[in-house]
Parts: C-alpha cells; sequence; structure tokens
C-alpha cells in the first residue's frame, strides 16, 4: 500500500523530498506530480524555479483523504513523484522541449501530470504533450492575466504569451478556453480583448463575483462537455494576502477559500492534465502561498481519482476537435 | 482605577509585559490573563511557547472600551494578568498538572481565567481545572481540526487527541459540545466521524458557510442553555492568510472580520473558561496573527464581563449535569 | 507622449524612482503624485517615511489602462510625479508648512494631487491647501479610526487627531464629511461620538457591512453633491491580513477586492484632492501592502481622469460653501 | 535572594516583561535598567521605541554569573528593572525632560543608570542628569560617528548633534572625552574635525585597528582616571553583520566577538551612568543585534558591579572637574 | 558512479530531497549523512527538528571535490543519504532508542554516521551507539555551552545534560574529551568548573583565542591519539552574525571563516561519528546557517574520507579504552 | 554644484531614485553609475534585476567625503547616475549587446562606468566594451569563484563562463588577471587550475590569508603597471554573514572590515571600468548587502577619483598590449 506514509510511521517534519511523501515509480501508476522549475520566462519578480521544493515541503501535512470528494486521491491512483525535469535556465527552447518531452512520456503510459512550475510558460509545454496525445484541447485557466500578449522585449516565448502561442500552435480549441479571474491595469483594452477575438472565454474577476461562479460553471460544463481539458492554475488568481508570494500579484482578488470552492466544484470534466504555476517562495509569509498550492494540487488529485474511478477509457486517443 | 493604563499615561510602545498593562493582582479580580506557554504536544511546526508574550506585545494597541458589547471588559471585573505557569517543555505530565493547578488556583478565587496557549494541549488542562469546579461543561470549540484522534507516534497525550481524552475523563457533556470550523485532508473519514461518535456536534468550514453561522448559534443556544461552557479557540480555525502564525494551517478558514462576528455573536453563554491557542509568532507576518489574538481575549473578555454585569451566582458550583 | 513607460521600452524592474516611471515636470500637468514622507506624528509603530519609495517600487508592474474606468489616468492627465517633500522629522510644524506650501503649488497649477505619505497628519497639510483654493470642503475618508482625539501624550498634533484640527481650522464642511470603516476598541464611546458631534457621518466597518456600501455611496452623493472632496484614504481601513505593513492595524477590515469595489464607486464626486497614508513597509508581507496602496494610488488617478474628462471648470475657485 | 529568577523556578521563555526578569523595586538597589524608548531624533530609520521591549525579551537567556568578571553583576548590585520612561514622542524638549527626572531620581537613590535607547538623543538627558549630580564627565563613547553635528534639516535637537549639544551645555570635560570607532562616509572633513576641535579624542575603527585597543586603553586610563564617567555605546560600533538591526549602518565595523572584549577590558573606570542605543528590532535578524546588546548590558552590569565592590564612595558629589 | 549529481545532469535547484542529491543506498557505503529531527529536548527556542531538510536544501549548491583536502569524500566512500530517524517528539525515551537503533545499523555495516540534529540531546543516542561498537569515546565537541548541567525544569533528559548523561553512562575517556569554544554567562562558575571536575578539557572561546588553535590542536592529539573519537558540533559555537539560525545563541563566536579554518585542520583523527545539531531555520537569515551547516558536514564527510584512504581497520571493534 | 545632495537640503529618506541622488546628466561628467539589471544567467538563486534598485536605495546614508581616500569622488568627477541598461530577461545575446552598447556610449564620452549587476554575466559586456576602447585589459577580480567554467547545462553563456569567454575573446592580458577570495567545494581541482592554465593568478581565500594581502598587492602592481585595468566585485567575495543576500554563497569569506581595508589600497592602478556583481536584495537581511555593495561603489568611485585628479591622460587610446 503506497499512499502517503501516515505520521504513524513517520513523522509529517521527516520529508523525504517527494510530495506528499509519494514514491517515485509504480508500476500502476495513473497521476504524477512532476516539477517544472523553469523560470526565466518571468518578466518581473522571478524565483519560481524553488516552487516544486516548496510545494512538496508544505504537502507535508497534508493528508490521504479528500473530504469534499470523499476519495483518497494518491493511493486510488497509484499516484507518483516523477521529480523534477532538468530544465536549463538559460535556455528557453531547450527547457521546453525536455519537458514536453518528461510530461509526454507519463501521458504515453496513461498518467495524468500534476506539473508544479516554473513559471507560466512551462503550460505550453504541458498543452503540446497534451495535444499531441489527445488533440486541440479544451482549457479552464485561473489567473489574474491572460497572457495572451504576443511579445515583451521583443521575445515570442515568455510567461505572458504562453496561450497565444498555443493558440497559433493549434493546441486548443478556442471555444472550450475559459480564462477566470483576469483583473488588474492594462496596457490597452486589447489585453483583454485579444483574448476574446482568438475565441477564449474571458471572465473577469468581477464578472466572477457578478455572475457566480455556479453561472460560469453551467457554461463550461454545456461549452467543453467531454473534451479532453487541460486546467493551469496561476496562484495569482487570489488575492496577495492569501498568495504573497507569487511574480506579478494583482490585488483584488478571490480569498482562498472562495477558490477551493470553485476548483473543488469541477467535478466531471475530462482532465487530462493539470499545473500549478508562479508559486515564489522568497516573497511567501508563512509558507501560507506553498500550502494553498499543495492544497489545490490535493484537490486536481481528487478531481482526477474522481473522474478514473468512472471507469471512462479516459486516455483514448482524442475526442473528436471542434 | 485599573484598567489598562491610558496612553496618556504611559506610551503603547512601553509596554510592562503584562497583556494590556494589566496589574498582577487586585483581590476583587473576576477575569484574569495567564499564560499557558507548553508546546511540546505539537506534531509539526513548535513554538507556540512564545505566544504569549507575542499576544500581550500585541496586545499594547488594544483599548478599554468594546464598542460592539458597550463595555469596558477589564475594569469591569477587576481583570488581571496572572503570569506563565512554569510549564515544563520536556514533561507532559508534570506541565498539565501545573497548569491545571494555577487554573484552578483562579476558578477557587471566582476568577474567570482566559489562558493563552501554547498549542492545543493545554485545553486538557483547562477543563481539568473547570469540570472539577463546575462538573462536566459545555464546550464550544473553533478550530480547523476535531482534534479527537486517539493516538499519534504511539503517544496518548498531544495536541491531537485533547477532546477524546477530555471525553474520556468525562470532562464534557458531549451533546452540549460545538466543534466549529472544522477542515482540511483527513487520514480518513474517520478522522471527523469518530467526533461525532462521541456525541460532539461537529459543524465543518463548508456547513458553516451553507448553514449560516446564525443558525448554528441558535442550535448552541438550545443544547447548551446554561450550563457552564469553555471557550477553545484555535487560531487555525480562520484562514492562514489572516492567521499565518500557527502550527499546522488550513487553507480556505473564515476571514478575520467574519470570525469576530461569529465570537462576538456569542452572548448569553454561560462562559467558565477561555482559551486562545496555536499562535506561533516565528512564522507570523506583521504581527497579524498576534493582533488578531489578543483582538480575540479582547473579545473573549467582553463576553466574560456581560454576563458577570447580569448579576447571576455565575460561580456557584455546577449547574446540574445532563 | 509621456504616459507611463512601456515595459517593451524599459523592463518593469528597470525603475528610475518614479511612480509608474512618470516624468518628474510637464506643462499641462492636471495631476501629480507628491511624496509626503513625515511620520514623527505616529503614536505606535513608525517608518510611513519610507512609503514613497515603497509604494512608487510597487507601481512598477502596475499598467497604464484603467479596466473598470476605461481610461488613461496617467496619459489623459499628462500625470506628473512631483518628488518627496523635503520635511522635517524633528518638526511637526515646519514640515506641516513646507508640506502645504507644495501642494498649495500645485493646486495652483490647475493640478490635482495625490499624496503619498507619511502618517495621517499629513493630511491637515493637503486639508489646509485644498481649503485655501476651494473653501471648505466635502471628504471622504477610510479609516479604522475617525482621528479625531484631541490630544495625546498632552500634544495637540499627532496623527489621531488631524481631523478635530481641521474641524476646528474650518477646513471642512462637517455635514459633508463621511468616515468609513471605523472599528476597533475605543478608550471610551465618545472617542467615536465626538467625531459624530461635529457632525461628521461615521460608519463602522459593521455598519457598512449591514447597510451596504451602494445605501452609503448614495448618502454621500445626496450630502456631498458637487462640493469640492477631498479622498483621504488610511490603508488601516483594510484588513491587516491584506495590508500588514502599517502602523496601528485593527482585526476585521474588510478585503482588498471589497475595498477596491468601494473605491471604484467614487464616479462623479468632485475631487480636488487625494491621499493615501500609514503605510509601514518595513512591516508589510511580500510587498502586498504597498501593491494594494499603488493600486488605490491608480484608482485615485483614475476618478480624477474620469471627472476632468467632463470638461467642467474643475478648478475654479470653489463653489459656494454650504 | 532576588538575582534573576533561574530557569528552575520559570522557563527562559517566561518573560515577566523585564531586564532578566529582574524585580522592579528594591529598598538596596545600587543599579537599574530603564527604558528610554525615545526615537522621534532619529534622521533615517526609526523604531528605536520598540528596543527596549526587544532587548528585555533577548536577556531572558542571559545567567547570572558573568564569566569574565568572576561576578554575579545583578544580585550583587540588587538591581532592578526601573520601566520605561514615558517619553512623547512628538515633543522632544519634554521627552528631555521626563527622561532626565527620572535618571536623576535614580542617581539621587545611589542608583547607577543603565538606559535603553532609544535613539542617541537620549543620551543628551542622561549626561544632563549625570553632570548635575556629578559635575562635567569623562565619556567613553563607542560609535561609527561623532554625532557632534551642529544642525540637521536646520534643528539643533536630534540624534546627531548629541555631544556638540552636551558639550555646550558643560556636561563633559572634554579632554576626557573618547569616541571610538568613527568610521564611514561624511559631508566634508569637518564632521570629524569638529569634533577633536572641541577637545575629543576620536579614535577611528581603522586608527583602533592600527594602535591596537590595549594602547587607547592605557590613554584613556591616564585621561580619565578617577573621574566619573558616562559610557555610552551606540550599536552601530559594531560591522552591519553583527547589529543588521540598527538606523544608520556603517559597513566595516568590528565584530562582536572584538566588541565585547574591549568593553570586557574596561574595568576601574569610575562609571556612574551607561547606555546602549540605536537598535531598532524591526531591522534585526534572528534578533542578534538585541542579544549582542543585552550581552552588554550584562557586561555594563559587570562592570558596575566590579567598581562598586571596592567600596569606594562611588557617589559623592563629584571629583575635581577639569 | 554515484557521487552528488552535476549540475550538468541535473540543475541544483531540482532537488530531490536528500543531502547533495546522494542515493539512499549503497551496498559498499562507508559514510552516512542521517537526520535526526529531534528537538523536543530544547530549552528555549525549538525547531531544530526542521533542520535536516534546511541542511540538505542548502547542501545542493555544494560541489563534490574538496579543495582543501583534495578529495572526493561523498565518492570515495560511497556515501548515502538514510534519511531521518523517525522519532516522537512527545517522548525522549523512545527517540532515543529509535535513533541509537538506527545508528547502531550503519555502525553494524562499517558506515560513518553524520547525524544531523535536532537539538544537541540527540548525540547522546549517537554516543550511545558507537560506545556500544567501538568502547568509550574519545570526544571533540565545539560549542558555547558544555552541556554538562545536571538537570533542567527539573528533568534529566535534555539538550543541555547531553555530556553530564554521556558520562554517566560510560560512553566517554574524559581525559580525552574536549569542549571547545564554551563562552557566556552561567548560572554560576559551576557550570563550566563542574565540567572540568568530569575530567574533560574546557577550552572557552577567550582560551582558544588567546591560545591559538594550533596548540590546542596539539593537546587534543596527543591526548586522543587513535581513539574512536566523535565529533559534535553545536552551531552556536559560531558567532550569531554567521548563525542566527540557533536556539541558544550567545554573542562574541568565531567567524565561519576562523570555525572552517579549525575544523579543517582534524585531520588524522580516528572518527567514528558525527554530528552537527541545533541549526534552527525559522530563525535563519538568507540561509547562512545551514549553508554553513552543509558546508561543516562537507568537511566531516572530507576528515572521514581521508581517513578511511589510509586502509587502517577502522571499523575494528574499538581500541583499548583508557 | 551637484554632488550628492546634502541630508539639509533633502532628507535621506527621500529618494529620487538615483545613487546618491545624482543627477542623470553632465556634460563634464567622468565617472558614471549605470545598472545592469540582467540576472537570467545566474545558474541558483535567481534575483540580481533587483540590486540596482536596492543599492540605490542603501546608498542614501552615505556622504560625499571620502575619509580614507580624502576626496570627494562624486563632486569631482561630475558624476552621474546613468540609469538602467533596458536588458531582456529572455535573451541573454541582445541583453549583452545592449549592454556593450551602453557602457561603450560612456567610454566614448570619457566616461568611468561602474556598472550594478545583475550577475556576474554582465561583466563579458563591460569587458567588451572596455577591450574595445583600452585593448586587452589587466583585471582584479574579487569573487568565491573564478568563473571559468566552460559550459553548464550546455550553455555557453551563463555567470559561471565569464572569464574563460572574455579569454577566449583576446579581452584580458590573463597574466595581468588576478583572481582574489576563491574557496569553496568544487567539481573538480580543474575548476580552479583551468583559470591558472589560461593564465590567470588565482589566489585563494586561505592564500590571501596566510600571504597577506600587502604582498599580494605588490604582485598586482609589479604585473599590471598601469595597463588599463578593470575591477570587477562579486559580493560573494565576503562571508555571507556581511552578504547573505547573494546567489551562490560560500562560507568562509572574508568579512566586510577586511574587504574594505583591501579595496582601499588599490590606489594608483589605472582603472578604466568598475562592476559591482551578484546582490540579491530578495535574500538579504536586513539590508546590509546593499549597503556594503553601495559603499565599495563609494570606494570605487574614489579610487577613479583619485587616479583621475593625476591629471594623466587616462582615456588616451590604450597602452601598449601585453
Amino acid at each position: 500500500m503506497h499512499y502517503p506514509l501516515s505520521p504513524d510511521i513517520q513523522p509529517e517534519f521527516c520529508s523525504n523530498g517527494t510530495f506528499m511523501r509519494l514514491p517515485c515509480e509504480d508500476p500502476d501508476a495513473k497521476l504524477a506530480v512532476i516539477g517544472l522549475p523553469f523560470d526565466t520566462a518571468a518578466s518581473y519578480r522571478t524565483g519560481a524555479r524553488f516552487a516544486p521544493q516548496a510545494i512538496r515541503q508544505s504537502s507535508m501535512t497534508l493528508f490521504p483523504y479528500h473530504p469534499v470528494f470523499g476519495n483518497y486521491p494518491f493511493e486510488e491512483t497509484h499516484a507518483i513523484d516523477a521529480g523534477d525535469v532538468p530544465v536549463i535556465p538559460h535556455n528557453i527552447g531547450r527547457s521546453y522541449a525536455l519537458m514536453e518531452e518528461r510530461i509526454g512520456n507519463l501521458m504515453e503510459k496513461g498518467i495524468i501530470p500534476i506539473g508544479l512550475g516554473g513559471d507560466h510558460s512551462v503550460t505550453l509545454a504541458g498543452l503540446r504533450a497534451a495535444a499531441k496525445h489527445f488533440g486541440p484541447l479544451a482549457m479552464i485557466h485561473f489567473d489574474a492575466h491572460t497572457d495572451t500578449w504576443d511579445t515583451y522585449y521583443g521575445e515570442k516565448y515568455w510567461h505572458g504569451s504562453t496561450f497565444i502561442r498555443a493558440y497559433e500552435e493549434g493546441l486548443l480549441q478556442p471555444s472550450k478556453v475559459f480564462q477566470l479571474g483576469i483583473r488588474g491595469t492594462l496596457n490597452h483594452p486589447g489585453d483583454v480583448e485579444d483574448s476574446r477575438r482568438l475565441g477564449f472565454h474571458v471572465i473577469t474577476t468581477s464578472g466572477l463575483d457578478t455572475k457566480g461562479f455556479g453561472a460560469v460553471l453551467q457554461e463550461m460544463k454545456t461549452a467543453i462537455g467531454d473534451t479532453p481539458c487541460f486546467l493551469t492554475f496561476d496562484i495569482d488568481f487570489v488575492d496577495p494576502s492569501c498568495a504573497p508570494g507569487t511574480g506579478t500579484m494583482e490585488a483584488g482578488g478571490f480569498s482562498s477559500r472562495e477558490t477551493l470552492k470553485m476548483v473543488r466544484a469541477l467535478k466531471g470534466f475530462h482532465f487530462v492534465g493539470f499545473d500549478l504555476v508562479e508559486v515564489l517562495p522568497q516573497y511567501d509569509a508563512g509558507q501560507i502561498t506553498s500550502l494553498l498550492a499543495a492544497t489545490l494540487v490535493h484537490d486536481f488529485a481528487g478531481l482526477a481519482a474522481l473522474r478514473l474511478k468512472r471507469d471512462e477509457p479516459v486516455f483514448e486517443k482524442a475526442s473528436t476537435p471542434e
């Protein structure tokens, strides 16, 4: 039996360095946590390369049972911690290739990856790998920013262009992409409009507030259905008071409680990959950001486990694209 | 006149080391703040032994009048700061005995104690003292955890078993025990169910959210009535963004504002003791946790003073047990 | 073209030391950010003298377009950063004179000042300058405290007496003064009642919560109308979890999201001056307080720009006083 | 027996808020620690008002016996903690008067004060009190700065003018004044030369390094002899690596070990007062600055106790002035 | 080839959670790093339970070659990271037993342990294991304190009594025990004299300074010779400026540079065990304490590897005791 | 008169964002501080992009006169703050080009640059610019590392290969290159030997300690003479206790006092450029690292000003290369 070691066997402060002390290998694994410590694509604060370590350390106080989902996500999925991809801070292209390859390898084996970023650029590698396996994807994207800016400092690949690149590469089904929580000042209105022009659904923080998450959820269910879906979560979706340890904070986000309630409502989607990005431990206070991140990873695992239990042929090569 | 010294007499940054600069003795005292700096029973982060100092320091900016209750809790009760119990970090049993004795001494004199923990194990000492004086108690318990686990690392006495031990020792009237705010991952569903099996009312954070505190309050009033009641408050009840300085944070709790509203609604209960536990100043950010803790202590004093004013024979030896 | 430099021209981490990298001069300027680094009037924690620097540094990640107002506040107003007033920490009177003079100079040129405090005493200088130009003012005041205490330590000028002094000097139209967010323990009930006795409207945090901001806004619109109005924002209005970097925290305030929603609803008032006070960077966590402060300054600029666009003769010497 | 409570009686983390848990009164007291939390005279960083609390807290781990002097300084002198002088942050003059009065009261009773600053302006109050009792004083002054600048921001009383003011007031015997450890950049060479022109001995850090402390000590013994002497220690004498928690750091000072060796060599002087200034806890790291400060206070007590033992009529009204 | 992974294979920030990314097992291992996260025996600050994690994390920037010794300590010894002993924070006795057993198991296999504490109580477990294998031991002990106090709070087992207990249990050859770096205030002179009375050599910081380490080294060589020797290093030996992250700091220790020079001079001793204790990451600044600790562990490994190379029958059951 | 503004004109906490409040332009400028906020070439911790801001902020407490050199470096040289080069974090090549161009522009005008890094890769840009103007250079290099590793993660341009690249590009006269302070663990002995094989002089920390700096200085004078010389200073040369805010700390360096003494002895060299690299403000403690960095910049300015005063034709196109 390999679910996270009970504290009766090993106290929580005896880390072995893996997420929730998961094993590194399991022949039956269907879920894997994998570190993506790449942060060179950040535009302002850097340091997300230390996030995988910090999130793993904060995961030590999590327990195996998910009380909202009523399941044991890690045990049921024979989850593993697949370690960190050895990215190259000085070379974005080579790093993408390495991340895509490792994530792809997991998918080949029928393993759902939960990537621990890294800045938000790492999601492009995840989407490439997933689209290769499942075809163009639906996507649920929590973030204060759309990350659909074209270039910055004249560079095409950086953490603010991830989703325009993904769009250009045909990795996404635009009408099945939802960007939730967008807020903050802009260069010009086009920053958000461009995203809508791509066909993405952009729901601002204030839009979410007004509409209510329930209504948005219904829209997502209708639009996405059972399409293979990627969930990417930028920790700056939540308010800086709940996640000070991040790179480009925007005041005025949702609280942790509100956020967890939204994530836990995402039952039933056909998630084929997850990531949690933009945690910067150096700017954290009392480790609240990395604890929230670890909790979200537990939730993602719970969502994956719920779905897998339904005995559906989840990993069949891709539903029909749009 | 002995209520907390006005800043006109002594600036707030001139601490004399007591809570709100209370005197250490008063023959008419009916309320006492008492430090319980024991933290050896913690399972993960330690350091609550420094909490009494930190909470006292943060209390320096509090003023004597409680605007919600409309009273002067410390003046009206001739409140004192009874100092710290000289606990023994290397010996749980002896520390319990010392805390029980000192708290009991206060109760003998008709003084309501507000204990400043320490980890949550200190509440067992408080309950023992109170039950000896008042018989089996009602209890209102704010916490992210039920603390009714049996053993941990094979040990019976630690900060997660406080209330199963209290149950076994007959210190509580189970049907008059309410645990509010429970949340977070579990070893297995039994972690919460066990608590219910003891007869305790367990209201999770999400239950509180759904039902509303008003409804829960009504249930508590009905069940508890005028039974002598202990209020124990684990600071991890609130969200880590509001209380990063604690030992076993759980993401997704209530905010400080929501929390204070609940506590301030608890008028009319027959409180015979209070404590505020699990503040860890080393992990705090900007002293927000200890300020919140000090504010809660002020509220507890307000609740006590309100009740005492009603001239009821509060300290008569115990209402009829269940 | 002088609005804040695009990150495509200069990365955000290349500060030139001004707010959002604004120029220091512009002949057409109608808006100015000005540092008021005076903090000697604080009663407890000090250090707000470093706030202007910290807020400017946090402003580096803000962008020119305000998505809620739909305008470019800094570009439209030819906004400048007028630097810091060289206050004298050892002399309150001389510092007031210097601040009043510099703010007055801006007003002479038809420039709306946004002051970056400093402790809350600096607002007296701003009100003096504004009342000289516009006559007795309306005021919207966000704060946990009324700051209408008379003396403290026997001194008349300190950060808790700003508004009683302003009242005595005839700078305000009392029935057009709204103090929002008052909460926390008091010396005695008079602390708040005194403010009401002056004729000010005092809305506590819990009052705001009960009534809803919409109702309060309506009252303000009715009472204030188009009277020249000063907006002063003490960062301790928000909860310590969102603004730990301040001097006299009060637990239980509104969140950043709730706060921004209120401020952004203040469209249409005839604002002739703003300030943002009581940020203490040394106590901040992850720079969340100074980022929130910078965001509020952006909002103030947005409100000013909206109003200026309506082509009204805003800076005509004072509407008729009450 | 009243020397600091043994940890066997009360654990070190059970602070009662006094220095080393000293009593607040003792009829036979010959030594007193007294807080001087005044910091309005600082020119750059502020916050020394919190130093007395912080130094007291750090004193909790000190033990009664001084191994270098071989004495029990606090027991032998019946030392007390006289609390904090209730200074007025908004009024320098009134604060000086209060401090002078309280220190003077101690001296009247034959008690040697050890002042815990506060910024370096507090020393003027100490010198005034001491000179009134003992006539013009010798002084040993550890500091990175001479503090003999005339005015600053046009103000005469601030933490950089303390010793020129003391000189002007005739409180010092200039040829018996030694300023040790001066270093750092200057406005112009006169900053140091002015001090020499007053007749003070100025020994720079590099001078101390070259000459050796032994030689300087000999000079001091020769010059000062048995003249009543004040020892004032600005914590910025030591290198910022050993004392980051201070207001105007200068790189390149001595280490803690080197510093303690110097202070412990000062046996035999006729010390009539001490102070330790410019600790700013908010800027400290791991409490190393306040621990060093507390250790120096222990050393000062040791020096005082050594001298008192020699049964000399220490407090006779003043030796012959120069 | 299993020495620490080159950064060319895996960037330094890709931790796998072990010391220098060592493997967890190797049939030829002769050296092991082992975590001893027990800190319940601390008397003041706690939190050393998190030290093994922190030291491992700081070890990521260390490289395999030791330039002073000219060897590859980890490669040459086939070093492993044996993980953490699952200690029980609430039970000192059971924790000792577990640590002794695990360390003993390593010794059975001919593996030299380098323990990562934990507070200084863990050394008793190490000495018990080592003495069982090698008979009464020599010991070189770096520390600010002798840790030969009898009881504290009435308890026999705590971090200040380790070496009197070891003496009583006959684990040491007293004349071959050297305690280096003792300093700081004492309860009474006996605190140090007691240690000498046991027959230990006590060299204070100031003694080391005066004599020079060379002379002390010579004494140690003469006294200890080839006796199996345990090296225990309490990080508070160094000055708080170099190691703020510890439990009971004493101002005035040696610098890191001076310290490393001493440790690197200990070539030739017959070390059979090492430990590094009293690192408290929560109090660290910039991770300088854990980096110094990791560097010392590298040095210990270097000393062990040097000695092992000499092909001596190091692990033969014990040289003749005294 | 344009030397740094006196605090009598503007308090030190009124930053205008430039180093010591220097002007941004002066037609007679011979010295310029210039920010090089590039940190993508770092291998471990990142964040040096925020160093120029932090060093400028810490420079606020420096004064114009250098007491050791007896000059006014900034006034005498009409020094300016040339702002930050707008580097591109996602593109090393383009960033080098931009930095080289801007530094070259300064040199064209006869201005000596003092670069504020950034990671150590920025020095390659400085050397390229300088060698273009002055031919192959002498170099004095303070650092814990030689930075002559070839590739890392397979990349040629990173902060550890700066000097092998400079060598290959013929920017240096190898026999006139001195690397001082090298220490720490290595991948293999070649890490240092390779540097010597290039012809560089490598003096380790322990070599410096043994030989004494005086002897090394003599060697440098003999070897370098009047050759145009670049001084590059990696802040990790000093011990982590004095400079915790850096990227790849090595325990056991020199103290700040020892370091400043060395730098101040470098009078007479023909310095044509300086830089100060690898300050990471996020990891700093109490701003001691950035204060030390600012102090070193003041020293560099002092060295430059001393030399310029000698009226030598300093900027004539290059002495004869080796």
